[in-house]
């Protein structure tokens, strides 16, 4: 297995503003449509995009088992079939060619012209096809506001909470890429103190600030992956914004669980961020009391201090940063969930995506939903611009941020954001 | 769009014993691995498989819009794609190329050499690549009896039970064709009277008998599918056993759904039969009291009369017949299901599938699963080679099968068969 190159003090040719997500340590992936308008696979560095496809071909990557076309592909999911072995010395060897004192690509500019774009004259796409997604809803603290709000105080968390990563599937058809917007969406809905639902749009359509996890193949059929070995499947990590409908989601989920409430959009930010690139950031989950089955149990450092913010801006009007948080709250490990995910013998593909819940800190103002944050409704926020907010209002965009930061080294994930757009309109027939 | 042709007195050219499933008026679609390694897409009448890639290349599709290769593929997702009005065409063809009177294929000894496959040397693959797999809980007979036993018989059915199809998403990358084998999973459960959870082999597999149909792209995300238009968006269904774990369900499912209880795997029959095929067997659905709100609303015959069977076999014994019930018992229709489904603007893409929930009659003898022709263990089945079942045991065959007949006319779905391994034995390190 090659070394992972995460030198703090490395220095790329490429301009990076000094609080820029993405230096030369970061190195993440992302698919996009280029100014030429083709799909190509590629990297980021500051405000540059790098096109690994381009880059391929010009012999860049010699020395390195890859196919010729692994990069001209309109999704990342052959590049993580190949394992974490060539993801390591792909990003290693992008960290070469970019060094500062590399003059290989950074003396011809006849390369640069067809590797280098700048942000604005690309468009991200969803960087993988994501074959089955599944959320959990690992946030003791979140677990435990929903089930005060929803049930009992006393009983806020269910009996299996503390033994399982609980978790669940999602839908994969609507998962988005950050900037497409959303729609509001129609459903049932029992009003309070009403003995029959009703049908019209959701009035508490809601955000969840959520990380994900991307894996490539994991197994066969009827085979577990051990905690121990579960982070080798890991590829990388995005934000990811699990929007809610909750007053859809209290009629409809019991006994089989949320549906309608969620499906009808998620976002999550469009670069991949590798784990090597989170490596400097690890540490340790909090405790687990009780200790769980052995299948589940884990030493050392796995989890990550991600910072985490949650931004609502109003149309026409400015934006207010309404929750902190951090991924390092969350009480069960993306290794457990990858474990227990696997533990009957389900089987994980490449481009599979694994949603961690979400994730709330132990304080009011670091928890991640409008449904908490205000408290359902009870205690609305007020916005910078004025305005008052229980649940997202039409046209509304809510946007996610997320970041590592540790002896001058910041590694982020960039945005994911989303407008809610008012219901669908039919056609009327004529 | 082209007229169907059900002719039930029409002839073909080729065998076809008289209770086959695969009469000249069936013509399902599959994908099958040939004698020669290639991977096609076929069709089936009695028991010839028949090579669509072949066929297409001689020439025999001639006026019917279809690109080169859309039979060469290793899934009927493009097929799919192309629409209602293209599998009509393509059906109403096969029609008449193996029709009794026609011997442009009958007398060319050359072409028959490479379109006809006997079902012994061909095995056949799972139909589609599915996207996202969605589980119903449809019928009231199976949602009462769960409740009776789980909750409280006096209100068994949950308040939203009569208003909202209710379903959730399951995992699409556990779904096998019929004939592979299925393992016993390992997981968390409750033992009766503990308050921590133990974990090993689930002791309470189950199977239930569902049906599932499968789907083309239907709409854009955030715009509904019309509850009249819904069923022309449905290419056709398979048999389906959702095998379920009850001891991990029951720990587990509380309160977002159950997960690992039925992600370990799922298994569909592989030829889909067309909605063409079935038109002959429309039937009314139950009466729905109270009526459903008006996106739900239908009139006129919109489920079908398909006959179901459950037959399980111990190793080295004789199979017995545990349960027969009929797809026309289910209280929520397919359209209803799909146009629920994407009334929030959820996208359903072509290769989706969605599955009806368990199938239970309305009297024991007709119940759709182990869970309830058991009743929770309490009154095992006698099989026919003399041995007791309350739920499967390791190297169980578990065969479903469904036929549609009238009027001297069956259309059938074949089977979907599985065995159940034992639970996984990892490899010891040395």
């Amino acid at each position: 297995m090659p070394k992972i190159t995460n030198d703090p003090d490395k220095k790329t040719w490429l301009p990076v503003k000094v609080d820029s997500d993405f230096p030369i340590q970061n190195i993440p992936f992302g698919v996009f449509l280029t100014r030429d308008d083709i799909v190509t696979i590629g990297t980021r560095i500051g405000d540059h995009a790098i096109d690994l496809g381009a880059l391929h071909q010009l012999g860049y990557f010699e020395g390195i088992p890859l196919t010729d076309d692994i990069f001209l592909q309109d999704t990342l999911n052959d590049f993580i079939s190949d394992g974490k072995k060539t993801w390591r010395l792909v990003r290693n060897r992008i960290g070469e060619i970019f060094d500062a004192e590399n003059g290989t690509l950074r003396d011809r500019e006849d390369h640069k012209k067809i590797v280098l774009f700048s942000m604005e004259e690309i468009e991200m796409q969803l960087p993988v096809q994501i074959g089955d997604y599944t959320d959990f809803y690992s946030s003791k603290e979140h677990a435990t506001n929903v089930g005060t709000m929803f049930r009992d105080p006393e009983k806020a968390l269910m009996p299996n909470w503390l033994h399982i990563p609980v978790g669940y599937h999602g839908r994969s058809s609507t998962i988005v890429t950050s900037g497409t917007p959303v729609r509001r969406p129609m459903g049932q809905t029992l009003p309070p103190g009403a003995d029959t639902p009703v049908f019209g749009p959701s009035k508490r359509v809601d955000f969840e600030l959520e990380m994900a996890f991307i894996t490539t193949d994991a197994n066969a059929l009827g085979e577990p992956v051990p905690v121990d070995e579960a982070e080798d499947y890991i590829f990388g990590m995005v934000l990811f914004n699990d929007w809610s409908a909750r007053d859809i989601q209290k009629w409809e989920y019991v006994p089989l669980g949320p549906f309608l409430a969620k499906n009808f959009a998620s976002s999550i930010s469009p670069w991949i961020v590798t784990m090597d690139a989170l490596a400097p950031f690890r540490v340790k989950s909090p405790p687990q009391d009780p200790k769980p089955l052995p299948y589940l149990q884990q030493k050392e450092k796995h989890t990550f201090d991600i910072h985490l913010e949650v931004e609502i801006t109003p149309e026409n009007s400015v934006p207010t940063v309404v929750t902190k948080s951090n991924f390092k709250y969350m009480y069960w490990t993306m290794a457990q969930q990858l474990a227990h995910h696997t533990v009957n013998g389900c089987k994980i593909n490449s481009g599979d995506m694994l949603g961690s819940g979400t994730i709330s800190g132990p304080h009011p103002d670091s928890y991640g939903s409008m449904l908490e944050l205000a408290w359902q409704g009870t205690k609305p926020l007020e916005l910078t611009g004025g305005e008052k907010r229980a649940f997202i209002e039409d046209n509304d965009t809510v946007t996610m941020r997320g970041y590592c930061e540790k002896g001058g080294l910041r590694i982020g994930f960039g945005e994911v954001k989303g407008k809610l757009l008012p219901v669908f309109q039919p056609k009327k027939k004529s």
